[in-house]
């Protein structure tokens, strides 16, 4: 059995609960990994099994999603095992997986202590490798397994389709992505003629941005995907500051409420409604794209290029995948030695609480029937 | 280090060969798996490293490339053994992995062997997992692991894909794919004016085509394709026989040799200007298609679901993923209880020795690093 420890508790975190439980008997079956969710943290505590190996009880999960669901913290629940994370570095190894679905960085600690010590580390949380190379570096090394995928598109296969590329030897020449439903959202609106203010006040309201919606429109979301596409790519020592990246909103914008800022957006209205007929003009439409370009030298197959990056709003021709793009969907094109005069693209959902625990689910399955090898050592599941 | 024996010597099976030489250090330093080929086979016989786990030197590779390119057998080579492909049955275990690139049903048996004898037995050819059910149910059986990307879409990660929505439980309500680069390129011919005996002689000429182009025609190769696809989703005691297989010519045309055929083609061209135009008329284009729908009953993670396979032209409206496709591209959707009102779509080439070498390869690595588990037992590198 594989014991499971999950932080972060929000609507991913609990889906990922429910999934895990849903599915025991397909994944013991068809698999023959039986995944036991012993531990699960958020910011302020956490409920542990008592007994190592011994998955907690169904009725403490079934209290522990709904404690959650009405919004109260684990350090107050009956269960409450008063630790924070960092109780975690006592209990990892080859039979651990972690599950970080949550959006800090205060969890790299003890990633970084899980990979070192053999244990399976799952992310949807981009920070621990999308912050310093250093920390990325460390977190690749093993011996312990990371599965990324719901890092990127939100559990689409985007990153299982680049790993079968990078294992191919493929020499990737170019990725493109859009990578943010939100922003996505907003385009179509704007396509739509609705005015740039109104489609940022829709996409609030419907919940697709974050709290503060500069959060996605400040593109700082998307360049940390892109950051992670070309660091799996094999691009080294790249940082966020590395990446040009373009804001749609002013400096100026910056230091205000979010209920101000709402109401400043309407004096965007008239530019943006500029680009979106200049664009039409020119028979292309606006879309938010990152764009990755790889340069690999002389060496066909060094595993280390160097790339640009840069995301931002671009005209987008007719022939392009990203032509027919609406709605909140995330679409990847991969250029490369093989695919080169037509890209390999794959679409799918780029938000939603399902897909990403799809993500998460997957990837536990794939790195549980993964060899860690590094030491030469072997993944045990017993 | 795993032994590699290579079944068949084509364009493919000579361009895996090539990658696996090119590739070994980059799989051996990223991914610890040093892949040496200990031994090759043709129709004819096969030249095999004379002392086990020693690869075969790369003077003696490139002589048998070369070889093969003149069109020559290996039952003629200097280096030849005299033995075919049951000579293997003695060669294999966990360390062991067999290519089988041919378009043979006589593998089946050593494959077979492979598999339950612990190997790894990764296919580009399509036959033994698309003829009897209970040659495939053996064939997926382990304990050895079964890499099946290059059998549909020519290496294009549709199985891998696929492969990751099963992991995570999700429910596959439908795939659609356009899985044949023939009749897609037939396809765009026909929907850019040109009669479909020209499209069809142009689709020969430039090497599209089987060398009798009614193989492709037929649909056959495609419902083998839909037929993999439906048996990887868990349906079971399908055949060939059960798919609605749609020809694109009569069967009054199929007692005849080929060049008669290519004559006879444009009594057929009236007939399909009608359907091109009838298909415009109501905005649409014509796709082949391959469609299976599924039926999981009242058990939504029940491993065994029903489904009805179809394979043949339809009209696709402008809001279809396969509305833009066009050229050799193959493009599959997957309609899920996750991607239920967009679909998950990954569109890439689908044909071509490059992409195909890709395919088996990555599945190779893939396989490589995975733990063979049926029985407990951990496939171990060394």
């Amino acid at each position: 059995a594989i014991n499971v420890y999950v932080i972060g508790l929000g609507p991913v975190g609990r889906q990922v609960i429910r999934d895990l439980q849903l599915l025991n008997n397909l994944h013991c079956q068809n698999y023959q990994v039986d995944f036991r969710i012993v531990g699960v943290f958020d910011r302020t505590g956490s409920v542990i099994s008592k007994q190592t190996d011994l998955a907690l009880s169904s009725e403490v999960v079934q209290s522990i999603l709904s404690w959650k669901e009405n919004g109260a913290s684990l350090a107050d629940h009956t269960n409450g095992s008063g630790s924070t994370i960092d109780v975690l570095s006592s209990m990892l190894g080859a039979n651990t997986t972690i599950i970080d679905v949550s959006a800090s960085n205060d969890t790299i600690p003890v990633l970084l202590n899980g990979i070192q010590t053999g244990s399976t580390v799952v992310l949807a949380n981009k920070k621990p490798i999308s912050c310093r190379w250093s920390t990325y570096d460390a977190m690749v090394q093993g011996p312990g397994i990371l599965g990324i995928e719901s890092t990127v598109g939100a559990g689409t296969p985007i990153i299982a389709c680049l790993d079968r590329l990078l294992a191919a030897g493929d020499r990737i020449d170019a990725i493109e992505g859009v990578l943010s439903g939100t922003l996505g959202y907003i385009a179509t609106e704007l396509e739509k003629g609705n005015s740039y203010s109104d489609s940022i006040k829709s996409a609030h309201t419907l919940g697709f941005t974050e709290p503060d919606p500069r959060d996605d429109l400040s593109g700082t979301d998307v360049a940390r995907k892109a950051l992670i596409l070309a660091r799996r790519c094999g691009v080294k020592n790249l940082h966020m500051e590395n990446i040009a990246i373009e804001s749609l909103f002013p400096n100026i914008l910056q230091g205000i409420t979010t209920t101000d800022f709402l109401k400043e957006t309407s004096s965007l209205d008239d530019g943006f409604r500029q680009k979106i007929v200049n664009a039409q003009n020119q028979g292309t439409v606006l879309r938010y794209v990152a764009r990755i370009e790889f340069d690999w030298g002389m060496h066909e197959y060094k595993s280390t290029p160097e790339a640009k990056v840069s995301v931002g709003l671009v005209p987008v021709p007719s022939s392009s995948p990203f032509y027919s793009l609406t709605g909140t969907d995330n679409l990847v094109s991969f250029t490369t030695r093989t695919y080169s005069d037509s890209p390999l693209v794959v679409r799918g959902k780029g938000a939603g609480v399902e897909v990403t625990s799809n993500g998460v689910i997957a990837d536990m399955v794939t790195c549980a029937r993964s060899c860690s090898m590094p030491n030469g050592e072997v993944h045990r599941h017993d």
